[in-house]
């Protein structure tokens, strides 16, 4: 069982996750939680191309080709492994962010980077994906309220790019329904927390 | 104007396309010869993570897709700049190698391969592609000549593979017969030189 939570930063997914993959465990089942580029040596190596300061003059066309390598690798390496072995695999973000960061809010375009990407993945799907949905003015505050700052100028000028990324991951909800679930998430933690546990209960049967 | 040179190891190439630049150079053309990763710090970068040799686990897709995005970066930050400013770009293989190796020879398949690589290139084709054709058994004896040894086993094992490649080089050829011409590259150098001098000026309309 492959399940991916996507969603903005400030949307709670990662907090939600670590507690559902503590709940899972409880009940014995074998749980990897992961991200990529996952802890593989050249998905590591990859991403540390795409994020090395010095390159800042990368081409978004070839930091999508780089993440989709890195993708490749870590689904080679260790999620495809783990799924054959019966595990549940959650992991941080996959395909459905480069569609809506690098396809949506940086205008390559959704079906050219589903396309580079199924070369990579060869077709898989997640089998359950769940979108922490939240309005970017308010994933912002809370990102805010975290790091102890106030709304800067900066901020806000990315509103722009960030809507574009919720109004494409809500694209692909409804172009994906059969894998999507969306969960609210500007409720209190323990609401989206039990909504989360219920849509993933469901999804194993239990 | 935008030339790239390809063929397999052994076919003489990259001497005929020193050859090639120094003459038009006489000539008072502008010439860049490059090959990828050619010099750019980012697609060195991508570079040295697929030939490092701790990465011998590096699967073949996540491969490709490096290689994509290496040549969009060299496309980029080299190639595009040159070519706007006039200058006649020569470049030591480029996406015909990818689609012949990887797709061809690695059984990725050619158009798998040549998608990723429109995404990579926009669809930006060379003016001419110079294909130096030789019998991979030729090319071997004449690349053990250079090397001082004898062909071994492990070469001749190897020979499915080149002539795999070769097959793929002459079938691109003929899909894109607008912009591929052939070389006889088991002629002597002086004849291969000569030819391609021909096929150059032509080009130029010189």
């Amino acid at each position: 069982m492959f399940i991916t939570f996507e969603g903005p930063e400030g949307s709670g997914k990662t907090t939600v996750s670590n507690i559902i993959v503590n709940r899972l465990e409880k009940l014995g089942y074998k749980v990897i939680k992961t991200r990529e580029p996952g802890g593989t040596p050249i998905a590591e190596a990859i991403r540390n191309v795409i994020l090395d300061p010095k390159n800042t003059n990368l081409d978004p066309r070839a930091e999508a080709l780089l993440y989709a390598a890195s993708r490749r690798q870590h689904l080679v390496e260790k999620v495809w492994p783990a799924v054959s072995e019966g595990k549940i695999v959650i992991c941080d973000r996959f395909l459905d962010s480069s569609l809506a960061y690098q396809g949506g809010a940086r205008n390559l375009g959704v079906d050219n980077i589903l396309s580079v990407n199924m070369f990579a993945t060869e077709g898989t799907f997640p089998d359950l994906t769940l979108l922490f949905d939240i309005a970017p003015e308010d994933g912002l505050k809370r990102i805010a309220a975290n790091a102890n700052r106030e709304v800067n100028r900066l901020d806000l000028e990315k509103i722009d790019f960030h809507k574009k990324v919720r109004e494409t991951f809500l694209e692909l909800a409804e172009k994906y329904n059969e894998r999507f679930v969306i969960v609210d998430a500007n409720r209190p933690l323990e609401d989206v927390v039990e909504n989360t546990w219920l849509i993933i209960k469901k999804k194993l049967g239990i």
